[in-house]
């Protein structure tokens, strides 16, 4: 539906050949104040480093940066270059669509302004250290929109369970340091319920959903029914988000730009918070 | 010196173990007009995807996705997963300072306020369409101040030789399609000159710059100045820009987020342009 929005529009303009995500319209839908300066808000980066700590699933490839080049060249100037592999889900990174919905959004699909807009940070810390195993609840939003007022269709959720103070740390993070498909069952760390998903999706209609876990469906989750509510939505999902304890609850923008991988399930992702007076 | 300010303003904010490039405050040098409305703004994705034929210097591992899953899982819902590996230096990507500068900035240190900000896209397309070695020089940089306005402090600078409409061809965009150190020498394609790029650290100190060729040096080079100089001033590069072809001159912002490679020389770039009316 999307795409052929994207073509309609790409023909009117005279623009042959525009795939989807390259050239995008306003949204009429937006809520009417989403204005980010560049230079006056205080900027707030949501990501983790990716290095030799940067925490992966257990059964996941973890990063590795193998160096090809580093000192001084023939010519007398330094040069430095390296390689890189990973598995898309580790560290701060998106799940696409796709990544749980057969016919989801792939990382390269995702229209964009699906990853830029205002944004609400829920604090539901009290709760997740009362049990490593904590599920946010509908009630725990509406609390929330209690004190700071409805969330508006188009928001970026962020939930805040305060886990990102054990990065990078796997055992505290994570619920064991071990690796393999045995350690599985022995993660634990808070996640989403499957009915506040429904709820952001369908009485909220939200952009994205972050949290500073290293999934939405918590660890001890087997069915990962957040994930598949999420997806079946086109709902994009930011994991292992960081730095929530630098934001406000509200009043802020985020721009979440993943690495551009075609046909990608998800991928490494550079998240920024743009906090106003 | 960007580092002690960092830790100055998160003493004073009482924020402890905050580390460069977490937490930014607003740049009082900046100019004074750069709002985005992430609601009303044009978007337009300045990123190639990622996929087989994304191109890379010859010498460099290319791009490659690798299928975990991608299918119905025994419970009966779908996954999809990959691991994906590359060099850090092709597709649409950063060059961080250190890649051509001992000292330079790594690819997780870049002040975020280097990464956004107001741009200009300077078309130099009937000069490269020309000659495929032309260099951008300073008279080209006048010429387009002549017809727009002065290139303010803190622009983000766009070079627009038309060579995106090669891409993915890499035989038309490199010069040669052939791979390893052989090759090297029949690269063609058009640059920054140094003498350009040291006018626009010197003269118009400009945030960053960005180019629609695999280089900022063009193919030809190989002393690449060009880079020397931007990576000693600390100004980061931009690299296979796409969809130049879709911005106005002026008028117009950037935000370009590079995957956050701890001790990178550079990476996969995310680069958005919000384009206002």
């Amino acid at each position: 539906m999307r795409g052929s929005f994207v073509v309609v529009i790409a023909a009117a303009a005279g623009l042959a050949g525009v795939a989807a995500g390259q050239l995008e319209q306003p949204d009429a839908q937006e809520p009417p104040e989403a204005t980010v300066d560049l230079t006056g808000d205080r900027l707030v980066d949501l990501s983790h480093a990716f290095n030799r700590r940067t925490i992966y699933w257990p059964t996941a490839q973890q990063f590795r940066l193998t160096e090809v080049a580093d000192g001084e060249t023939e010519g007398g100037w330094h040069y430095a270059a390296n390689n890189f592999r990973a598995a898309e889900h580790g560290g701060t990174h998106l799940d696409a669509p796709i990544h749980f919905a057969r016919n989801g959004d792939t990382a390269d699909e995702i229209p964009l302004r699906k990853l830029a807009g205002p944004a609400v940070n829920v604090d539901v810390r009290a709760k997740a250290d009362a049990d490593r195993d904590y599920l946010v609840t509908v009630a725990d939003l509406e609390a929330f929109e209690a004190e700071h007022g409805r969330i508006a269709t188009n928001t970026v959720v962020l939930l805040r369970t305060g886990w990102a103070r054990h990065w990078p740390d796997a055992r505290r993070y994570m619920g064991t340091a071990d690796r393999g498909a045995d350690a599985v069952p022995n993660l634990h760390f808070p996640g989403l319920s499957e009915q506040a998903a429904r709820w952001l999706v369908e009485q909220r209609r939200v952009k994205a959903v972050g949290i500073d876990t290293a999934s939405i469906d918590r660890g001890q989750s087997t069915a990962f029914e957040a994930h598949r509510v999420l997806a079946a939505a086109q709902v994009p999902v930011f994991e292992n988000v960081a730095n929530l304890d630098r934001l406000p609850a509200e009043g802020f923008h985020v721009i979440a730009l993943p690495m551009k991988i075609e046909g990608g399930s998800g991928g490494p992702l550079r998240a920024l918070a743009f906090v106003g007076d």
